[in-house]
């Protein structure tokens, strides 16, 4: 099988064909190689390698190679917990960023935990409880430096609609409670075994374009429903689709309060000048960071001031003082709403989970430091199993604060203990003054923040380069406007895989040419320089071959040669006597393709036309030579490259004839 | 970008490193090729093109093209009424073998449309009025000269169960050939549409190891089944699930009849020794064919004759005669079943409408000639949608009656008129016949029919060549046998397209070294003959990069990156200085997939390392141009081959030092 010689020589022209001849001038000789089966494994073997790249893609234990036992443990218990990996060099250079990191997120923790609590429709006081115990649990288990604990919009609004379209908080205040430490329980318990499994890759199953849609379409909502407050309605739906918030908000006109209006919108205002401009000047974030506080002190001094004189603008209240009650006797374990509270913790455990992992992996990216999905998942879920039980509800890593204590310029997860400790003064000794706080600033805080969520840019971009991302976006945002919010994230995951299916099921096949003086064969309809090889019909599969396109591609490539032959027969050109089949993007073929192949080559034998594969990769090869359809290929029906099929079986043509 | 002479030179030795030099020699000069975006289309060129591909693949309307108007008619009228086709040529001889074949797939179909009723419940009148109709309206429409038409065994038996669990016909006979009739229009319904919209891909899910693993689940249970008929028990389960099935024939022994079980296993035998010998020597068709009809006849006979001695043989009883009666007024639209109806018709639709294209396939690729797999489906839909209104169950191609048909020489769908004309003649003449034949001989056509649907070789094939595959098989199985119909065959949809996700989640990556003296990069662990290059990294991407599988992506190539470097460090080589991703298998890309690779980038840089695409194909160039990325590689990111690649990066870094 070796060609002595063989030149390639240049033609000029597009389409043309008639561009090689093997002539007898000097060049190095050319081999034709064999294609290899890749290292013969056992099925085990196989099987292990396997599972290894589904479980454990990152080799977690490659810290532990050639380590004395010593070294060994110190390793594992860095590896369980992360803070011995910087608790030895910690110094006080780090203790002072860490402490201003800590005192700006507090300022903005403790007004937005009161905020989402009342967006799942919890008592405001589980938001500050919820923003004390997380946070020092994360500080020890958790491995990204940046991450800043606490309650978040998006799950806050998903387990308020889920728990409250069954369960209403105002008529059994009790019950609701159960229910929403009982599926925080859960979504702790569902992330911490997702991690525990390294089945951290379920997340990957939502988008960034699924996510996007989702968050923007959440936004628009929670925006929508915070009018109640905004506008000082007392009578409101607790449905969340576009239609009924919109219908409650303008068939309760009655009961807006032009006062309540007033104050809102200013301060609202207010609290959206001063995110504009931290937006523009990234290095006066503590002006959006401290407005939030700052909106929440002079709206509850405006409240006592003006109290004589203004009525209608409703305040939150008496909060008790002193810390988190042990909740544990509340998990409701058996009765009719177990299915709900395990439905609410796994959908609120998920987004959570995506929100935690993808702001760590963010900030990691930053700073150029690697953060391990699956143990984050674990730190985050066992975070929130114990929240559970000390009268915390669902919490993660929250985008906005995370991205204030980075610009804040935090070391460690100390700036999280920090913030806990500033939460726990303000639950032992300040909750009295919250009394006056106006439920308004509330929900000028929710919007401000929410708001961010809605992305149109990133939207427009997506439309620009993947029209089937922009379809997962816009169903997510639409599913959950106008259906659910589960089953908005349902249609959008949904919409993800259809769209992996329809790549495979209807994969791209195209005709390739030589570029002219190389051995490359490439797209002919895409590189306007190369040209036909006259004889020989040489097409590329860019897909595995599966059940799922077999049938498709077996078609396909049957009216490619119907196509060509066609074009042949008006161009009174050279029979084609072969078909090439270009097998290098064929990553993978189960028992249908082979069947496919074996019958294409069937049916092109009774064409007198010869099929030869070109480069199939090692599993694909393997595979073919276990169906001992290899065999009727023979020696000249497998080569490593198009070149060196067409130069052998050319120079085969040519002693025969 | 010219190069003006390199050459790679030859090393000796495996897995070695340093094997290129780039020396000042006499070689031809090469070129660097610059990486062409595909030809520019608007947005709606692209969809109409992936809406072509979608739905029209197999170009149904090139026939049409350059013709006269007249052609186009004549050839439309033939599009439509494949009849048209071959009527003009029919000839006497053609006849002569579609009569003959006609005949002896009539003597089949008799006994096996009376056994098959029987399996959906229905009366067996019902299998013979459904031989009759649907094959004369699948001989004007269908393409397939093979496909012998009538009732089959799985569409009867998955009638049979889903019908029964919810109606019984002993206590209802009304109401469940009402739902029957309904199952069989909607099961036409949907086949029909499936085919009028283009959407015949849908059965491509239903893979060849599902199908394998249902198909064999279901004879099992059916032949259990027919235990009821062969032992002569009265009372037994109308559940399909093994442990049902085989507790009552367990538990009614009281119930078996000595003489039944005598008669039935002697009939037994023999029908599946003139099975096996067919089988063995192909020529021998008509000896399986016809023993069915045989032993009809002759067990009826035996029945007539032993009548006064011989008690506890069930018979047939009473048959009407004459032609099918009119149903259509007992299509059942609306009503509390209507639902099951539908669900019954689409589940028989789907499956009986796999059976019938798989058949028609399997038959022209024998002859080689061609089935339109969505005119085909809509022959088979119309056919049904007719035959449940003139008191037929769903039909199909059968694979039995169809292989019968295809041995005694049938040329074209007239055999299927020539059946329809016996069945004919039996309807008006024959039925008062079979009023003395046994139970127990259509148990025996059913077991002997169903037995080859166990096709454990192929079993064995599909575990030695493809383990998911297998996986599949079996558990459509097990599934069938212990859960359901339905279930179990929606398991194995769910395996199978677990196995493509699977695929796209975590797809294969691998490390390309130079096969010295060549341009040619592959697989280091394949080919012992491929030499690292020193200084670059060399990783092929197999699989398109998705949301589903970018992170992944990301953390493997960091971690071949690392494991890369621990191995240069321990083997003190020269330092890798640039990293080449070969995207020749990357065959798609979205945005997740191009934020991955851009973040990747900034990630190397930051540690000076290069990184280099190769051959990106024609779609992932298109969305890496248009999401501006493109830009930041520049004009030395960006190859069209892995040689070029590393020539002309060689030379510069010679060119700066």
């Amino acid at each position: 099988m070796v060609l002595n010689s063989n030149r390639v020589e240049h033609f000029s022209g597009g389409h043309d064909t008639a561009a090689i001849t093997i002539s007898g001038d000097a060049m190095p000789p050319l081999e034709t190689h064999e294609v290899c089966l890749p290292p013969p494994r056992t099925t085990l073997q196989k099987l292990r390698q396997r599972l290894s790249e589904i479980f454990f893609p990152d080799d977690p234990l490659h810290r532990f190679k050639n380590q004395t036992l010593f070294r060994k443990l110190l390793v594992g218990l860095q590896f369980f917990f992360p803070i011995f990996q910087w608790a030895t060099n910690y110094n006080f250079k780090l203790l002072r960023s860490d402490v201003i990191s800590g005192l700006t997120i507090a300022s903005l923790a403790i007004p937005q935990g009161i905020s989402y609590a009342k967006l799942a429709n919890l008592p405001p006081i589980v938001g500050l409880y919820s923003s004390f115990v997380p946070p020092l649990i994360y500080s020890v288990l958790g491995s990204s430096r940046h991450l800043a604990v606490g309650p978040v919009s998006i799950a806050s609004l998903v387990m308020g609609t889920m728990l409250s379209e069954t369960v209403s908080y105002t008529e059994e205040p009790i019950l609701y409670l159960q229910l929403a430490f009982t599926a925080t329980f859960f979504a702790g318990l569902f992330q911490a075994s997702l991690g525990f499994l390294r089945l951290g890759f379920v997340i990957d199953f939502l988008s960034k374009a699924t996510l996007l849609g989702f968050m923007a379409g959440a936004a628009v909502i929670v925006s929508l429903q915070q009018l109640k407050g905004l506008l000082g309605i007392v009578h409101f739906t607790s449905k969340m689709q576009l239609i009924p918030v919109l219908s409650s908000v303008f068939h309760q006109r009655n009961e807006w309060s032009w006062q309540t209006i007033i104050m809102g919108v200013s301060f609202l205002v207010f609290l959206l000048t001063t995110r504009q401009i931290s937006m523009r000047r990234p290095k006066l974030f503590w002006i959006s960071a401290a407005s939030p506080l700052a909106s929440v002190i002079l709206s509850t001094i405006l409240v006592v001031c003006l109290k004589s004189k203004v009525h209608g603008i409703k305040t939150i209240g008496h909060l008790p003082k002193g810390l988190n009650p042990p909740s544990s006797n509340m998990l409701y374990l058996h009765g009719p709403y177990l299915a709900l509270a395990i439905r609410t913790g796994i959908v609120t455990g998920i987004l959570s989970l995506t929100e935690g992992i993808a702001v760590g992996r963010t900030f990691a990216a930053l700073k150029n430091y690697q953060v391990d999905g699956n143990k984050e998942m674990m730190a985050i879920g066992l975070m929130n199993m114990a929240g559970s039980c000390s009268s915390c509800y669902v919490t993660t890593g929250s985008f906005s604060r995370s991205a204030v204590n980075y610009n804040a310029g935090a070391q460690t997860v100390v700036s999280n203990i920090i913030m806990a400790t500033a939460v726990l003064v303000t639950l032992l000794f300040l909750m009295p003054l919250f009394y006056y706080t106006p439920n308004l600033i509330l929900a000028a805080i929710i919007i401000t923040a929410v708001i961010g969520l809605i992305d149109y840019q990133a939207a427009i971009r997506l439309w620009k380069v993947d029209k089937l991302d922009f379809l997962a976006c816009i169903s997510s945002f639409l599913g959950v406007l106008f259906v659910s919010v589960p089953l908005g994230l349902a249609i959008a995951v949904g919409v993800s895989i259809f769209k992996v299916l329809l790549h495979v099921t209807r994969p791209n096949t195209a005709v390739l040419g030589n570029i002219p003086g190389t051995q490359i064969y490439q797209n002919l309809s895409r590189y306007k320089e190369a040209v036909r090889v006259p004889s020989f019909f040489i097409l590329a599969v860019e897909s595995p071959i599966y059940f799922a396109n077999s049938t498709y591609l077996q078609e396909r490539i049957l009216r490619w040669i119907r196509e060509e032959e066609e074009w042949i027969e008006s161009n009174k050109d050279s029979n084609m006597k072969c078909v090439i089949l270009d097998m290098t993007a064929v990553t993978a073929i189960d028992t249908s393709g082979i069947d496919t192949i074996s019958e294409l080559r069937k049916m092109l034998e009774k064409r007198s036309l010869k099929l030869v594969l070109v480069n199939p990769v090692g599993s694909v090869m393997e595979k073919l030579h276990q169906s001992n359809i290899l065999e009727s290929f023979g020696l000249e029906g497998l080569y490593l490259t198009v070149g060196e099929a067409v130069a052998d079986i050319s120079s085969s043509w040519k002693a025969h004839s």
